[in-house]
């Protein structure tokens, strides 16, 4: 029995993104053609386009489908020399000037928001920034779905979301700007999506992530995420009891509910995963986009933590449908795992 | 009861994509994570990358997926100067320069195939090139599925392809290459896709165009598009029978099996789409990506035809599972409403 604490990574398929998906099977058109399947399959994505506005908040905004956060991120950040924060997701990171100053909290400060991309949360530590009026871009990827989310209200002229963090289809997200915002495109050769991105659409991807966005909204309202944020200080509590040396990464600050970002200096983070996995719990050591590569987090290291610190940080990220009996297995399990390391670290030394 | 004629534009999802898609949702993991959930999740994804490299004949050739043609297109182009007839699709024109000559049978003539990219099947008309060896690129959309290509044989180091065109879902695709060529990543932040394309890969869709491409290729081998192509030359000989100033566009060349082209010069082919439509049948002027623009073929301009003649072109395009009945339907409601328009015509003209 397998228990998935790594829903930053990405999150199992919603039941209604599910369904969703199935009924889009049988649209058969081209949102561009004419005839009446055309427009059937274009009467699906707007509705879609509609439900993600809904849930984001957005009305009246632009919500550009992409492939991905990543995609949106390009289509964004290309040609603006914005500047940020060393704490952003790789697919920002590769195009801005990481010199903005971050602290030990992980508080970015921020000069000119005009200029500037901010992320919501961070996808390792589940930081929350607070975002300055003005700002340009925010990579909301990890706090739509978990957070009480508005873009019309944030203060942000664009934002980055990404169908499958909040249970939707891997490989379908937006870029979403206030109306009038000029989006030159990057892919050509048709007038989809107002003329700023070309290619066919993923109709059955937008149907599964507006109806995934939909669901997360309702969690959202039902307090889930309050019920998921009390089982994640729970885990902590019950590492913390025993694992005196552990840092629990941001737990001073306003966090994503559900996740936690563990460092034990001199433990490993991939050695942790691994013996996690083979223990049946599935998390991770920094973003799942540059797992499998041995390296110090950046972005405990951009917060002042220091190499051995920050190569030993795990992230164990909750799902709506966790347990207590989860959390507190997990906790059992890497406990063991710590006494074992621990020992051995003391037979080393002595 | 309609019938759906624009399979050129976008196909009905075959069934084993859908099944394939539908057990892929059950997969958990993102593929690049490192657990057993992720490893899942590769495991799917690289299975699938295996699939279509034998249903393309690209064994030992990458595949490297995108979000459709019109990305791969980008990705393979983009920066590299190429030259191509006025015949290749929007997606391929927006990246060269479209200097090459084109013959009144759609024929073009390529000078340097190192510098070419050439299209194996003509989307609009269904002519099918003839490959130099060399060929630098090749947009294989519509010919993948219909004819029996094989890109280790066709002499490209570079091919398009797309799910959507051969019955696995919209918004996936690929670039294929030849293994050793260079291709710069455009969109960044990740190491997928061999450091060639960054985002979480799209597991749903690359599942549905793995079944959907062995599908296709078991079709090929049954036959069926042979099937296919008497249908489509009942279809033209039952419209030439009456219509007499009607032109089947490329009809003496080797074309797909599936396209005819029929142009009837001074009766838009808009307004025959539209009159179709409410007809119950669904088919094109020109590509989907380009419908709802009035404006003459620039494929047809290209071979030499007039404006008017451009202007009055439809795309009839078949597939797998159309009948006898549904092409003598459109042919009887087709001739049916040419008659009112040759009537129209004639009491204008008196």
């Amino acid at each position: 029995m397998r228990v998935y604490l790594d829903h930053n990574a990405t999150a199992p398929l919603r039941p209604e993104a599910k369904a969703a998906m199935i009924a889009a099977m049988e649209i058969v058109g081209n949102p561009s053609s004419v005839h009446a399947e055309g427009r059937a399959a274009k009467g699906l994505m707007e509705k879609a386009r509609a439900e993600i506005a809904a849930a984001f908040g957005a009305d009246g905004a632009d919500v550009v489908f992409t492939s991905g956060a990543t995609e949106a991120a390009a289509l964004a950040l290309q040609g603006r020399d914005l500047h940020a924060g060393d704490i952003e997701h790789d697919a920002v990171s590769a195009w801005v000037t990481s010199d903005l100053p971050v602290d030990g909290n992980g508080q970015v400060s921020v000069k000119d928001p005009a200029k500037t991309a901010l992320q919501l949360a961070n996808s390792e530590t589940g930081i929350v920034q607070t975002l300055p009026d003005g700002l340009l871009l925010s990579d909301m990827t990890q706090g739509f779905g978990k957070l009480p989310v508005a873009f019309n209200w944030s203060g942000a002229t664009m934002a980055l979301v990404s169908a499958h963090k909040l249970g939707g289809p891997k490989g379908i997200g937006a870029l979403v700007v206030k109306r009038g915002t000029d989006i030159p495109a990057q892919l050509l050769g048709g007038g989809q999506e107002m003329g700023r991105r070309a290619g066919t659409e993923n109709l059955i991807g937008m149907a599964g992530f507006a109806a995934a966005a939909t669901a997360a909204a309702k969690d959202l309202a039902d307090g889930v995420w309050e019920r998921v944020a009390n089982l994640r200080d729970l885990l902590e509590e019950a590492l913390a009891a025993e694992a005196k040396d552990t840092i629990f990464v941001g737990k001073g600050e306003k966090r994503l509910p559900n996740t936690t970002c563990i460092a034990t200096p001199g433990w490993k983070g991939e050695t942790q995963v691994m013996q996690m996995d083979l223990a049946g719990f599935a998390i991770s050591a920094g973003s799942a986009c540059s797992s499998g590569k041995v390296r110090a987090s950046r972005v405990l290291k951009a917060m002042g933590y220091d190499d051995a610190t920050a190569a030993s940080a795990i992230r164990v990220s909750l799902g709506p449908d966790t347990t207590e009996q989860d959390v507190l297995g997990f906790a059992e399990s890497w406990l063991t795992r710590m006494r074992k390391h621990r020992d051995r670290t003391l037979k080393g030394a002595a």
